[in-house]
């Protein structure tokens, strides 16, 4: 680091809030994904104006800067892809506002989800997207990407939820955008510009979001079906139903037999199992919505139907998918987690596409995901240090997000582009549409100092 | 209009689709507003290619174009300022696909609210915004504007619903936005830039929308207060239940007193009327909403409380709601209707702000509005034809935007900024903020061709 602007830094954040020791390099050149990538240095701002500081200063130097909240995102977002300094916003974690009143909170983007979650529930409310990072990942990375998480079909992602945010530019010039009104149309859209756009255009200093009241009444039903149409079928009715659930899991055959394989759980042998959960004001209406889901599990040939009439018996349904993650990730010595994600009725063509490609390379690619969205997350499970596995991994992913592609869907539903999936961003969108993000990209970043080499900007 | 230019339109569109008949004309300076301005000639494109070839036609020409749909909106994003070319989108009103296992509808963008809202009803399906001109208004309006309504407490505004569009944009280029999926953070949110930009980015020829199932019970109830600040803290009580009512309507004093004069309803005299809608799938869980907004009706001075026990009697306690804006309407010569919109918790004191500025400006201001989002809609009425009178609602509509600001709120809940709030847009955004809209703008339409002199992007 060189030393006039390391002594800069220090000016502006103060010493202790500044590293470039190499026992912190190290760990900040990882973060949730498989890149890595080593930074020069890491700051702890604490305030908006530290930030707008650094980035002025950065700007100048035309040295790159990368947000970062707790690391957990999978595609390689907060990894230091060019160098530069990690502007780590962990320390601005305080909550500014509860107005339940008002269904809103205004936090800073370091506080934890799952702290927000605490702060909330004694008033009954929550902030619904539920990343399965949540006790660790912070919500302004939650914003960064757009996170999404196992209520989404019912609940949707942090987007629905941002309604204000204040940013600072590439520049150091301060913003606000949005309101703290629950709608206005003032404007244009400033804010939805900044979610999901991974740290590449401004850094979010404080978040104002929407909360909601937590549903007071849950059903849980699971079935086992044989043949993966049927399951389908059933994703199709119920979305035909009338009905939406809170959550609506499914499990493919691969990852029903690696959690048979290191769990005593004893699931049935299936081509996919569905986990579907309801919830409401009331037990009449989750039990009315629940029933709606059980009868159509009848219809579509189940191997085994199982309802859950206590929340302890709800807790044993839900293991099955709570345990499949670690399950997987534990088989061999690496593993690349996929979000693709189509429309909803080609959710089981997604799964047969998926073991067809498992098949042409050779890989074990275990299934779960969000059917409930028509998203999907293919587990690749490999070895490493086997070159040779490594590329069929890399061809295997490029196959999983062209099939994506052909079935009307998208690469990422929500991990987002980051590092791994910028090779295949002109695979789901037009040429015009990549040179608007760029242009957008220069308006705003004219050099590039903002998270560089993320999304495809740069091409 | 120029000779050369009328034929390379007619080229594009044919004879039958262009005019500039006077006739035509004159209905095509008007919108919704009190705005007026004669364009030069207006034409119907039929496909995304002719908007296309108009487009990259008038940049070149540098003559503004000014996408319409049917010209339902309130603050004159619809009129031709500067003159120029009326691209009446009417005649794509195609429903091109309806997949409710997908929870998805294709349209163009002349289709009309209701005849959507008429093709899901046999699917028990819905578009939730239900803007108050549904009967006319286009889906391309409702997204050029971020259309809301009545629902907008519980269901949202149209930037919820918007999946996927394709844009035309001012060079000509032909985009698409967004992803069929239910979820994507696949690059820059480019869908959500267009929604609500008033036609002054690009000119949105498909749309992709998110459906929903359409609640199968309801409940209603009614309460009237004598006091203006009891009214307001039941608001504040509910939205803090964990409820949240499907419509939450309040109307203010003069309302009340000019259904009254005008109408058979009988209302009791009182300061504020709520007027709550809870919905769902059950009639328990409704029920059960209701009975608890009840208790709180109860339980802050009510002069009367009302539930509707039948279906005839809901469509009763509607009646006073449905009627407040035609008769409004009649009372005098010309009315103004604004939508500012603040914080929940701040609903009373707006409430008491708007009776202040019609006693200081001498003005009848009637106020109605959606409490469950905060969003109010003061109605002056006045004489058009007084140029004195016409200067008092001027100040009075500036001092309205003041107060709504000063309550941490919104100029514009749903009606958009177009020409009647332009000049108040630097009291809401920041220095910073207003100069990244203009930048915006000049991006994406450098010879500012659309839609011009709105929402203050010029100065």
């Amino acid at each position: 680091m060189n030393e006039k602007i390391k002594q800069a830094l220090i000016d502006i954040v103060g010493e202790k809030n500044y590293t470039d020791a190499l026992i912190d390099m190290v760990s900040y050149s990882y973060d949730g994904s498989q890149h890595k990538h080593r930074p020069l240095c890491a700051i702890w701002p604490d305030t908006a104006q530290h930030v707008s500081e650094v980035l002025r200063l950065a700007n100048k130097q035309k040295i790159p800067v990368i947000p970062r909240g707790a690391g957990t995102g999978l595609s390689g977002m907060a990894i230091a892809a060019k160098g530069g300094i990690v502007l780590d916003l962990s320390h601005m974690n305080n909550i500014l506002k509860i107005s339940i009143e008002d269904r809103l909170v205004v936090v800073q983007p370091g506080v934890v989800y799952a702290d927000l979650e605490k702060a909330l529930t004694p008033y009954g409310f929550f902030f619904p997207p539920d990343p399965a990072s949540g006790k660790v990942a912070t919500l302004g990375g939650n914003v960064a990407t757009n996170a999404g998480g196992l209520k989404g079909a019912k609940y949707g992602t942090t987007r629905d939820y941002v309604l204000a945010l204040q940013v600072v530019l590439p520049d150091g010039r301060i913003m606000r955008t949005g309101s703290r009104a629950m709608k206005s149309v003032s404007g244009y859209d400033l804010t939805r510009l900044f979610v999901g756009s991974e740290g590449t255009l401004g850094v979010v200093t404080e978040i104002t979001l929407k909360v909601y009241p937590k549903p007071t009444a849950t059903s849980t039903a699971l079935a086992t079906f044989a043949k993966l149409d049927d399951a389908g079928r059933a994703v199709s009715q119920i979305m035909f139903s009338g009905i939406i659930p809170s959550a609506l899991v499914i499990l493919g055959r691969h990852t029903i037999l690696a959690i048979n394989q290191n769990t005593d759980l004893n699931l049935p042998e299936a081509d996919a199992m569905l986990l579907v959960e309801t919830d409401g004001y009331t037990q009449e209406e989750t039990n009315y919505q629940i029933q709606k889901v059980i009868d159509i599990f009848n219809e579509n040939n189940p191997k085994e139907v199982k309802r859950a009439r206590t929340e302890a018996e709800a807790i044993e349904l839900w293991a099955a998918r709570k345990s499949a993650y670690g399950v997987l990730a534990r088989i061999k010595t690496h593993f690349v987690l996929e979000d693709v994600t189509v429309p909803m009725a080609n959710i089981s063509d997604l799964l047969r596409g998926v073991e067809a490609i498992a098949a042409d390379h050779n890989l074990q690619i275990a299934t779960f995901g969000h059917a409930g969205d028509g998203n999907l997350h293919p587990q690749i499970l490999y070895d490493g240090y086997d070159p040779e596995e490594v590329k069929r991994v890399e061809a295997a992913s490029a196959d999983l997000f062209r099939l994506a592609i052909d079935l009307e869907g998208t690469l990422t539903g929500e991990h987002g582009i980051g590092l791994s999936k910028a090779p295949y961003m002109a695979l789901e969108h037009d040429a015009v549409a990549m040179d608007v993000m760029r242009t957008l990209k220069k308006t705003f970043d004219p050099n590039n100092i903002l998270n560089p080499g993320k999304m495809a900007l740069e091409a």
